[in-house]
């Protein structure tokens, strides 16, 4: 968000090149080859102390040697000379350094003693670092190529609005190359690295004020400095300008990767899609979704509510059309068919159709004129978001009458229209995506940046934070757990604790009794839990019955206590939980109970705090929570009671650390909801701030 | 299968086009433009009353003007004159004709009226019919462009040996123009249209011995004449040619489109890929998989035995590497880490890289002569089933180097090695698929096409049809159910049928008290089942009650009979059942029991007869059946015996039409699985024939 920082990425009057080779051709060579190419305006200062001059420009022995400190230095030494370098670069007050070298976290014992030593030099000094591990920067405007990537070997690189930050160096390759193909502009590139100490959220945050900014796309290996990422799309949303993101690691297999790849934690899948979401970020899931839905995300902006999108699919290829169909289906995005009173402006502008799902043009003719009368109306038909036009043959053999068709309905639309062609027509594709139409090689990249976009909600920033703990988390015994969901305002099973020498139970009949101990996570293990005591003698033989079990699995554990609790029943049970993601936050899980809904893996995942809209998708989400829901005429359960415990739990303060409710009894509609057995954590040393100023006292 | 088909489809001398018009741009003036272009040596006889000539070639008035029977007539006229142009084809004994109108069963009352005339035409006659709504058949061996598919205006038409059948008309296109553009050959091409006669699985059945064609790719709207498909995709397996498929209807709102579309049935997803499955037909998920698997299914050529790939990944560029190992976890295929040996051999020769489920090369160096290495050594691995070659900058900047790398490393290995490039490489990938090496442009279609080949298992042929059925089918009581399932080897529980007026069970206690009746399959919702029945006053309460139930809620029926059946509990509840599908035949269904299962879709299809592996690998889709399986230590129901159950029902002959056990309790390991309750329907006239000769006495 510095300006200044902002500057050194994108606008530096001087660059230092830190080992730059003579040779363009090698690595350490390009940079100052890719500079003189795009026609780079600002000064460029050559480092190497072996030569007087480099690819003809005069070399400096040292940075220190420089006649002024340079806005940005490039370092393209091996690792072992780059902690050499950026010491110097801290030396000489230069307030941005990049490094190329891999090496560090991600290699080993010694790489992580060298990432430490790197920490330590940049410990409190003027330099920001941009890597390790980081192929460089991009400005396409100012012809800032100070990138040693081989993949700016490009002849022309397109100007555009979206920038583009990557984890990986090598897929801002695939993404530019990719992009070019399909007609699009860029604004920029940066390959982040490591992230040793600018994270990926940090360099896009810099660079929002640049006016010539528009739009980011990001490839991402993992969440990495979430909060970061979440300050960054929050602000840009602020400002208009989306984001769209592919992100490594659906699969296990995959994710496994990314853990190793760059030394980051890897988080969980699943907290991934959540966190994005709450950033209001599309996430992509095919690579060709990354790059065609970026005109789809200029062209739809910035979102300012939930959408369950209706499209509109306009064909003169039956077969085609169908796929795209398909597609969206599988992501849950209805194919609409248009109104009655659509159906009837389409037939006074002689477009003859069946009324379907898909809206053929074959009988109708293939003519441009009934494909513009077509999509006038269905981009002005109200029960419509969006407009797929697929095209056929029309796309391959035909560019010239189709795309100025298209080109010109879009244009004139208030709702954005996209068009997916079935035959190979990488010339129609390239003219509409010049036109800055969305356009689709391939149904599923279609469906899939459709979903992506469409499936958005607004930003959410992170709520002012009340406050800030710290210590061990420290694990509660139950009764104390209770005490701390019961001030959340979360219903919990009437209880009282005993002396383990309690021969009646001081809260009536039925009850459970259970060992009360914080030392103890899983009671039901070491034989501590009885349950349906119904009089005054099971009670004593269940307390001895516990005390005796105990006793016998861990000798060492005196049992002082019993908590004695109402038994509760109800017509479901749900697990509900948060705990604190390093990069994500506050996680908040809903799942089904019992062994089926983990083996179905069946839950809904949120960073906290939820609202209640949130905490009723979620329970939609829950599948096997249907059968609470009235499925097949049975009781309905109290999910509007699971509703409010689900807003009540997430916006836990601080102090919790994990919080798990397992079950919640879910009871009859009108009835609420339990908790009857909780495990919760808190850290030792919280301190509740003024939840206005997020100051603490 | 018959040659003279064959003849008429792929290599007819004359052909006569119905209707064909002067004009070389208009519908019924392409095929005879794009024969000439294609330098089709046979002789073409436009048949056109209006006309002395057309394009510049004689004209006939009619198809009887014609100086001689020709092979093949393609009739261009609209909807109105295709039946009788059919019908003239019919009296002039022409072999083979095509229909390249719709308006038939698609279109409504009148539709179905003309397909029915249609029928009524060819029935017994000479002709066999092709469509309609058929754009023709194209041969490009001997320049048969018989097609009025604009798509067929490419300028040039690379010859191979994959022949393409389709549905869809439109989608011959797609597939023509994507596959040229990577550069693939294809030997044909075939749109099926509406299969009022010939079918898709006939007509590929009648092109398998041209030795010009090697492998097919099917375009399906969804299943039809599955009987057909299947006898065509044996023979095909038998000859060594593989078939590659992608079908649309994954989906609920895709599969309506095809419902509609051609006015077939649709079969559910599911039993489509069961059925595919059994076919050892690829299925691909994308369209992309579906060209750029053609080059990978002939290379792996037909599967002798099903297999769990593991696939070898190397690159130069860790990103998209990654992104493939995603996609193929995504898919259940293992991208597997080198042995310890095949990481000594791959040192030996030079290549560095660290040891993972990634061979990166980026710090052995990306020079062509080190990719040659790692994948010869690779290749040689015996760990692997197949080696994945992700190439970075050097396959859009150096595809000179690249490509002969890959090239003289896949032409010396014995396993398979394939290509995905992640920046944009056209050149690089159509070189590739030139050289016959399968390249893939996307991540999504590499795990695509690799988890749809890989993942066949051997053709099934259906066994010798032991007998036939007719009639209609008839519900049995349960008792006439369990008779029918105790013959097939079910063990079903101990039962008696008594008198309504009965006073004790004569099996003794506890038990289950049910009505037993022919016309009642929902003997629970009527109050017609007592549980849990212990003692004789019980069961004459449990026999009156039920009596005093059914009578209220179905007046008109008389409780005439119970079914006393022995009380059997176990560690858990399947259903199981078989049910014929019209296209696939008999579909056997196991799914996990109560209304989680449902809600979750928790089950596995296959075809049946199902051999005892197919049905442990059946319990190993369901799962929920983990919990069985001592999932978390709990205890194991016997799973061998539901493996012999489902082995044991879906062997059952002709003259079942349905039978569904639910629920079939599983005892614990060793103690059995038990039927409980069951509905089963047969056919009233059931003549059971020889089973080694499939005919009845």
């Amino acid at each position: 968000m510095s300006p200044s920082l902002g500057r050194s990425l994108l606008h530096p009057r001087s660059v230092a090149l830190i080992g730059a080779s003579d040779d363009a051709t090698k690595t350490g060579g390009r940079p100052l080859a890719y500079l003189r190419r795009a026609g780079f305006s600002g000064v460029v200062y050559p480092v190497n102390p072996r030569r007087a001059t480099v690819q003809g420009l005069r070399a400096y022995p040292s940075l220190s040697a420089l006649p002024e400190v340079p806005d940005h230095a490039f370092i393209l030494t091996p690792t072992e000379g780059a902690l050499e370098a950026v010491a110097a670069c801290a030396a000489r007050g230069v307030p941005l350094a990049t490094v190329l070298a891999g090496g560090f976290a991600e290699e080993g014992e010694a790489g992580r003693a060298r990432e430490a030593e790197l920490r330590r030099i940049l410990a409190g000094g003027p330099t920001r670092l941009l890597g390790p591990n980081s192929i460089g920067i991009v400005n396409v405007a100012t012809g800032l190529s100070l990138t040693a990537n081989g993949a700016f070997a490009e002849p022309e690189i397109r100007r555009g609005s979206v920038f583009v930050a990557s984890h990986s160096g090598s897929m801002i390759g695939a993404i530019l190359s990719r992009g070019l193909a399909k007609g699009l502009g860029f604004a920029g590139f940066v390959s982040t690295g490591s992230e040793v100490d600018l994270s990926l959220g940090e360099i896009c945050a810099a660079t929002l004020d640049d006016p010539a900014i528009e739009a980011y796309a990001l490839f991402l290996e993992t969440i990495t400095h979430g909060a970061d990422i979440r300050r960054f799309a929050v602000a840009a949303a602020a400002r208009g300008k989306p984001v769209i993101a592919y992100k490594l690691g659906r699969s296990a297999q995959g994710a496994e990767l990314s853990q190793s790849h760059t030394g980051a934690i890897a988080g969980e899948d699943g907290i991934a899609d959540a966190f994005l979401r709450d950033c209001g970020i599309a996430r992509v899931e095919t690579l060709e979704g990354l790059i065609e839905g970026i005109p789809l995300v200029r062209r739809v902006g910035v979102p300012e509510r939930p959408l369950r999108p209706k499209v509109a699919v306009v064909t003169t290829t039956g077969g085609g059309a169908a796929m795209v169909v398909d597609q969206l289906g599988l992501r849950g995005i209805e194919a609409a068919v248009p109104s009655e009173a659509t159906m009837a402006r389409l037939n006074e502008r002689g477009v003859v159709a069946p009324r379907g799902r898909i809206l053929d043009l074959t009988l109708a003719g293939t003519r441009p004129a009934v494909m513009s009368a077509a999509l006038d109306t269905l981009l002005a038909a109200p029960e419509f978001d969006l407009v797929v036009a697929v095209a056929g043959s029309s796309a391959r053999f035909q560019p010239d009458l189709l795309v100025p068709a298209i080109t010109a309905a879009a244009t004139a639309a208030a709702r954005p229209l996209v068009a997916f062609a079935a035959p190979d027509a990488p010339q129609a594709l390239a003219h509409l995506a010049e036109a800055g139409i969305p356009s689709f090689r391939t149904p599923e990249a279609c469906g899939d940046a459709i979903a992506a976009v469409f499936g958005r909600r607004p930003a959410k920033a992170l709520p002012p934070q009340a406050g800030q703990a710290s210590g061990e988390p420290r694990l509660l015994d139950e009764a104390a757990g209770y005490a701390v969901l019961a001030r959340l305002g979360l219903p919990v099973a009437a209880h009282a604790v005993v002396e383990a020498g309690a021969t009646a139970s001081p809260i009536g009949y039925p009850v459970a009794v259970k060992l009360l101990s914080a030392e103890v996570l899983h009671k039901t293990e070491l034989g501590g839990v009885a349950l349906g005591i119904r009089d005054d003698g099971a009670f004593r033989d269940a307390a001895a019955g516990i005390a005796g079990r105990v006793s016998r699995a861990r000798p060492g554990l005196a049992v002082e206590r019993l908590l004695v609790q109402a038994m509760a029943s109800g017509l479901g049970e749900v697990l509900l939980s948060v705990h604190r993601d390093a990069e994500a936050g506050l996680v908040v899980m809903l799942a089904a109970g019992g062994i089926l809904a983990e083996i179905h893996q069946d839950r809904s995942l949120r960073l906290g705090p939820v609202d209640r809209r949130e905490a009723v998708a979620m329970i939609d989400e829950v599948k096997a929570l249907r059968a609470l829901a009235g499925y097949r005429g049975r009781e309905r359960g109290d999910l509007d009671a699971l509703a409010d415990a689900i807003v009540a739990l997430s916006a836990c303060g601080p102090e919790i650390v994990e919080a798990e409710i397992n079950p919640l009894v879910v009871r009859r509609k009108g009835e609420g909801v339990v908790a009857v057995d909780a495990v919760v954590r808190v850290r030792e040393d919280t301190r509740i701030g003024d939840p206005m100023t997020g100051e603490t006292p």
